[in-house]
């Protein structure tokens, strides 16, 4: 029987201050990597601190999860920021979470823009180029994290910068391979199995069914699950039984 | 003739947003040390990219100038943070200059608590402890700037941590030693040449005269200049033609 | 059988961009005054808008909560913030609620401080004198939420400004009749029931149980419940119970 | 001789903190109607104080200049906000300044877009139908300011909301009316004088070169001046002794 290897990454630290999002002690112990929140869409330096030492104790990689500087609106409204400011933004963040990953004896292994960037990086290449650029200007080992459809994509390829595909295992794909942003239990398996085997035919099979109902051949590097879908440790439970039984290896991408 | 090395440094990059707080690029030019804002207290991601930028180009060592999260009040009002708390804002702090130095290609010489923090940290010896630690924990050759009566300084000499004591040249000095806040020009001299000529003897024979008279011992290794002393350039040049002409030369505290 | 009536209050809109503290639409059927959020420690302006809607729905009547901007810290950490400046906080909040109170139809019924501002100002005349001066300033029926052995209430009172006694339900009473901070099921009652009877006693024989052991009179104009605290509905829904069976009206202290 | 009337309005209360941006005090002297920063885009609640204060003394009219929750980009980056959110924003920046001015005992005349917010109403139906509403639905006696060919103009006539034509006295003229965003001085008159004397031109010949030579009619009820607009007090000088000199007499738009 042969064996895969895949990343499981999830969005952490996505909490501000009093506020919580989604039960991140218990993720921690079903993922690889985490896209940790560094205070701009969401986080704060002391949950930062929380999830790094909690990254640290289940031996998961960690990544800035950079996003555009709106907290009130969880860094999901576009705004039009020029490519320097992006830069700077995603500098500023990046460099945060080296200081907490310094200070806990943890290597930073990846990028990944969040909500709104990530999207407006993925249609703009004048963009992806500043963002991988920048990334690579401040460790060139660090890994971006995309959509294969995005331009970021091309981008990091063509400037030889890491880059990882990301398959997002609790939201539809759309025809040309990206995700619909919206939850829907219904495009995604129906249920935390569905979800599951779902992820598994992607990683075995390199194909899902995408919302419209044509099949579409997806290879990722990294399945994405999010703390706040419904249902989530359940689905995450589902996903850890279908992975030992298909014998589906998890492991951080960084260290394949 | 003997010859004398000092650190000069200067708060740096307190503006944010659309203003400005000083003439920074002129400044860059008379210092050795730049303390740069990181958000909190003043600054943004893109002034400390600047900051950087024209640090790196004249040569001035560079390091954080961590403050509390208050931006309105310029982290000058005291808040009951505890030392965890502390101990996150500056990880981060210095965490996102990291990011900025990294990119430029510079190392992070010190780091300075701001205003409040600064004189909180003089006072608190367990939060003096915690940030002692702190900056230790992020890379031991990091470079702690404080006023020799503060209870910052015995702690970081007692741990080993490398430690500066600053003299204010802007800044009228009591009889233990530390700085008066507020500025009046009676007490540094009357006139740039004025303050020129005490900071020289505060190098070349470690005494100044305290704003109730008396006679104090003051050894620094480093001067601070404020960048929104009044008629700041007027000064800086006083104090540069006052160094030239008593052989003072002016080199970052992390390379003597 | 003879009638009381109280006033039940609950802090409201404690939620910010897509956080969400407590069960704010139940709570609103229970209670008669809601202490919305200004942004300031918690809230934002759309949670403020749907809040007011959600108050006028429900007949309940709206006051400004207002806090330090301090929104991390949930204004729960005391700042060295000036009388002036608390001032001017204070017109800001009570007016940005005045703004959605307009646009709803309604009227402000009073202003009640939060967390370390509360505090603050129940232990220092001074800044009692500004807050009770500013609140009057605005709009001499706004109705000022203190409690009694603070020295708010004294000022209060001296000044001929409206003020309400307040007895928090939900947590324990010193003896000097003043709220202990953090919640103990132990020091009220033991639950939901008990609670409501400890509220009932309170309110018809004006006598409550220190968590001392010690008798303490207090006569609350109005109850405070919070709703984050563990099972709060249960605990309405046994206040509404006991209130029903003891013929305890609820209804707004402005009303009174 | 004939006697005309025209409002003169200027952007004030734009620092925050410790920064200031132009000089507010002096030009309150000069003008008619202060569009005040309601600490979205710039201002903060010890600025709001303090302008209504001065407007106060100086008998000028106040407005709330109403941005996006944008301090660091000064409200000037387009932000995709929904039209409920656009609402929100607003309602609670009136409302803060109405606070300012029930404590005053001053009444808010107008209400001002500022920036991004100014340009996307004035291009989107729908957000303008919704601040035109909103505006009217915290005060029917509220003045809307805006640019004759922007389309909130035409909602706001179309609602019977009282609205005012602006005419920028800093700034290029486009063929359609509107203004051009980057000063430059030779578009406006090269001088002081030559500013002058073009919003002479407009007030009493309703005419005025477009930056592509072509004449253009503009029938103004304000004109605007800003503060940071290079040689500000020498510029409000130059129209105060021109409008003196030509019969203007300058006037709240609320008073006319």
């Amino acid at each position: 029987m042969s064996k895969y290897v895949i990343d499981l990454n999830c969005d952490m630290g996505e909490g501000f201050g009093m506020y919580r999002l989604g039960p991140d002690e218990e993720i921690m112990s079903y993922i690889s990597s985490a896209n940790v929140a560094c205070a701009y869409h969401a986080g704060d330096p002391h949950i930062m601190f929380q999830t790094l030492k909690s990254a640290k104790e289940n031996n998961v990689a960690v990544g800035a999860h950079v996003g555009l500087p709106d907290l009130e609106g969880f860094g999901r409204r576009k705004m039009a920021v020029s490519a320097e400011q992006a830069r700077n933004y995603i500098i500023y963040q990046v460099g945060a979470l080296l200081g907490f990953a310094q200070h806990a004896g943890l290597k930073l292994q990846h990028v990944k823009p969040h909500g709104a960037l990530y999207v407006m990086a993925g249609e703009d290449r004048e963009l992806s180029e500043v963002i991988v650029e920048t990334i690579a200007g401040i460790d060139p080992e660090l890994i971006i994290f995309t959509q294969e459809a995005f331009v970021t994509y091309d981008v990091a390829v063509k400037k030889g910068v890491p880059v990882v595909k990301e398959f997002y295992g609790d939201r539809g794909t759309k025809e040309d391979g990206t995700l619909v942003f919206k939850f829907n239990y219904d495009e995604v398996g129906g249920s935390p199995q569905g979800m599951a085997d779902r992820i598994v035919r992607v990683i075995k099979e390199n194909n899902v069914t995408a919302v419209n109902g044509k099949e579409v051949s997806v290879i990722p590097d990294s399945v994405c699950i999010h703390s706040d879908t419904p249902m989530a440790l359940d689905f995450f439970q589902a996903v850890k039984d279908a992975f030992a039984k298909e014998n589906i290896e998890i492991k951080p991408v960084g260290e394949k």
